[in-house]
């Protein structure tokens, strides 16, 4: 997926999107230069780039781009340092810092003083071109939102436009930028996404686990005390009859003891490559001593940050689609347009959730409190939990405070998972390295509807139900036309 | 890697091995047609056929050659039906069915009587070819052990030539066989070779994984009730300090209880890649009602099978190199050379073992007793267990009485693992469905010893000592000329 280049994004912004274009005019005078979309000046310039940089003898690859601030912002002083960095700012490689939620977290950890270089194929956009879905808030490319960034921040964050499932692309990534701990949300990260056919579901599996172990590799190689901090998820665990611990459980069996990996019961093909991922990092913890924290994160709602809402080019995606869309966030835009809020068969199916803002702050303490060398250290990255009718009821009456007439309806659900359950999960580490959560509220809730309702022009009505099936998933390739 | 066609394999025998050719000399009269190696007008007759079978209406694909009878044995009366079969036998898909355990599968198999077909792209006979490694016994091209069985029985075996990874092929199989039960050997199965560098590692992954799920997938789509009969590794279990339980562990934790899978902590990316698999496959039997069994196969010793001993042309493939072979077929031939049997570390590595005359019994016990529609049952495969210094042990008392001054050396485990530990696994499900066990007894270990001795002139020292390194693995190829 390499040819996924820095060149398409550019052009993606020349669209003719109406509520964007109102949201170009009222752009501030502090980003004077972002809005030069698709300059061929300085595309090409990027595109040949060949940069020195000043203290490390690093080149830029054809495959690897590292766009400083220097061929960005064409008013900047030359300086490639931070105001804030210095010479011993930890170095944070942001894998997939294009996404939902890589692109709040390489805001927030380059606002906290660190280093941030972006790793992105930028594939997420393409699935929405490929399968005829948008973001509910209009997004800038990334070239954009960095320039923003740094016009607003002084902060400078590196880009390496690449597939790291390339091995070289990854390589020189490492060998260039140095990273002293690597995020790792550069995964295909939708469970329908992963089963609507037999192509998408090889694709994920491949994507994810080969992805994973280059990283891994990549480590051992390149940058051994470098941090793995990687995204997993709560789904990996599916819903047993026990409490759910962080990552291990101890067993008395026959009259012996052991602690051992918590067993896992992953319901996608998606969720599953997380478990497969799991497994792999914690092989090589073992065997060649990677220190990895894995994040196994719940359900993430909400879509502002403080750094993402510091401008609109900044502003983070949103997904409300039966594909991307995570559960609350459909509900709020489905409450907005005024369709029936859609319950997926009996609605007792409970889950971790937790703010986008909490996301960010828990990658934030786990690169401050790195795993040791060799351990294998796994986090419940979650702040409560709900059923899907408990969230239901939440969204209703939100909607009704602000004189929305919300209904719900329970459509078949399209997944196989069961539907009433017993679900306790632990969350006590990240609370102990100091998380400070943001509990589901009445404001949040408002807050949430109150943008739902501010973009409510820009949503497709066809994306909101739920079209892929757990059950029909065939081997005949869907394509966008079907 | 369907590159890798038939042709490359008949071609093989016309090596100079010396051994095998005196094998050659002494052919009996009841294989007349056997030795015809190389046969090009045989050959593009192979290549160009598109086969009508009578009973199905199947065209052969170029990717895909169903090798009939026809073909093969010019002498052939032309009919395609085995003399045991009848319409209602069950038809069997051996994949993998060239390699150690697979070949002596199908022709165990076809004897009972059942209708069997190999799919295999014959990779395992590239990896010698590529690490300048080859079995201590001569072993035939597929093509010519599959007109030897003819020639013996009466008994035709298909022959899919192909790459379950490209599932154009693996369709087209499964279209044109029809099988009742699919047999999974098709993978990479070396730990060793899974971590001689990066490149293997992800080949190990991706091949194992992307073929075990488009296997599911053909079931799914093409033959629903298909009981897929999949081969796994008593190492995924790793070496926990509880009882290892076949599949499941039923735990009671706070007060509640549940059933869930057997935690894994598989130790080298193929034990990983295997761990997957049971992944992927419980959830397809849950979500796709998929029937399958998982056979957790300790470590295989032996070669000779009731089949494969009926000529010379069936004899099995057996592995003593660092990279293939397992513990005691490997101090069997090191006995036989007056090599030192090589213990790795301390040598209390202790595992499970079985005689491949087990393994084939075993296959053939699960596929006459099928899981029912969306199960996912887990057998564990053995019959004994052994720690490494008892096994080296047998061997060297086996040799003494042989004559042979057998030595042990600790050599640096090029492994990590645990070299001192408890290990008590469970493996009642196989002996209930009837399995009758040949427990590893002197004069096993007499014959074993013998075989290797009758062959040590083709063993070649450079194969001997391990040279893969858990640890050392890293990104740079590895070569043949390394």
């Amino acid at each position: 997926m390499s040819h996924v280049l820095s060149t398409s994004c550019s052009l993606k912004l020349s669209s003719s999107r109406k509520s964007y274009s109102r949201a170009l005019d009222r752009h501030p005078a502090s980003c004077p230069t972002l809005f030069n979309f698709g300059s061929s000046r300085g595309a090409l310039r990027r595109l040949v780039l060949q940069e020195k940089r000043t203290q490390r003898s690093c080149v830029a690859h054809a495959a690897t781009i590292p766009i400083s601030q220097e061929s960005l912002t064409e008013t900047s002083s030359g300086s490639d340092q931070t105001s804030s960095g210095s010479a011993k700012a930890q170095r944070v490689l942001v894998i997939g810092g294009d996404g939902y939620c890589g692109w709040a977290t390489a805001l927030h950890l380059s606002k906290k003083g660190y280093e941030v270089a972006i790793a992105d194929n930028l594939i997420r956009r393409l699935f929405d071109h490929q399968l005829g879905l948008d973001s509910l808030t209009p997004i800038a490319s990334i070239h954009n939102r960095l320039r923003c960034w740094k016009s607003l921040t002084g902060k400078t964050i590196e880009l390496y436009i690449g597939d790291i499932c390339d091995f070289e692309f990854l390589s020189e990534t490492f060998k260039s930028f140095e990273p002293d701990a690597a995020v790792h949300f550069g995964e295909q990260r939708s469970a329908p996404y992963s089963m609507i056919d037999r192509t998408r579901a090889v694709f994920t599996q491949h994507n994810n686990v080969i992805g994973t172990l280059n990283v891994l590799f990549a480590i051992k190689e390149f940058r051994e005390q470098c941090h793995l901090v990687k995204l997993g998820t709560m789904g990996e665990y599916g819903t047993p009859n026990i409490d759910i611990e962080e990552g291990y459980i101890t067993i008395t069996h026959n009259g012996r003891t052991d602690t051992l990996p918590y067993p896992k019961q992953a319901s996608s093909f998606y969720h599953l490559s997380k478990v497969h991922d799991s497994n792999n990092i914690a092989f090589t913890c073992k065997a060649w001593g990677i220190r990895a924290t894995d994040l196994n994160q719940g359900v993430v709602y909400g879509v502002r940050t403080d750094e993402t809402e510091m401008h609109k080019v900044l502003c983070n995606r949103f997904d409300y689609d039966g594909v991307f869309g995570t559960a609350l966030n459909r509900f709020c835009v489905q409450a907005a347009v005024g369709h029936p809020l859609t319950v997926y068969g009996k609605g007792g199916q409970t889950r971790g959730y937790l703010d986008i803002r909490d996301t960010v702050q828990c990658v934030e303490l786990a690169i401050a409190n790195p795993a040791e060398s060799g351990e294998f250290r796994v986090f419940n990255q979650f702040t409560e939990q709900f059923s899907v009718h408990e969230l239901a009821s939440l969204a209703t009456k939100a909607g009704e405070k602000l004189g929305l007439d919300v209904k719900t309806i329970s459509v078949p659900n399209p997944r196989v998972e069961a539907e009433e359950h017993y679900y306790n999960a632990k969350h006590t580490k990240l609370i102990e390295l100091g998380l400070k959560p943001h509990l589901l509220s009445d404001s949040l809730l408002d807050s949430l509807l109150n943008f739902a309702i501010r973009f409510k022009d820009r949503v497709d009505m066809k994306q909101i139900m739920p079209n892929v099936s757990w059950r029909k998933i065939g081997v005949k390739p869907k394509t966008a036309a079907a």
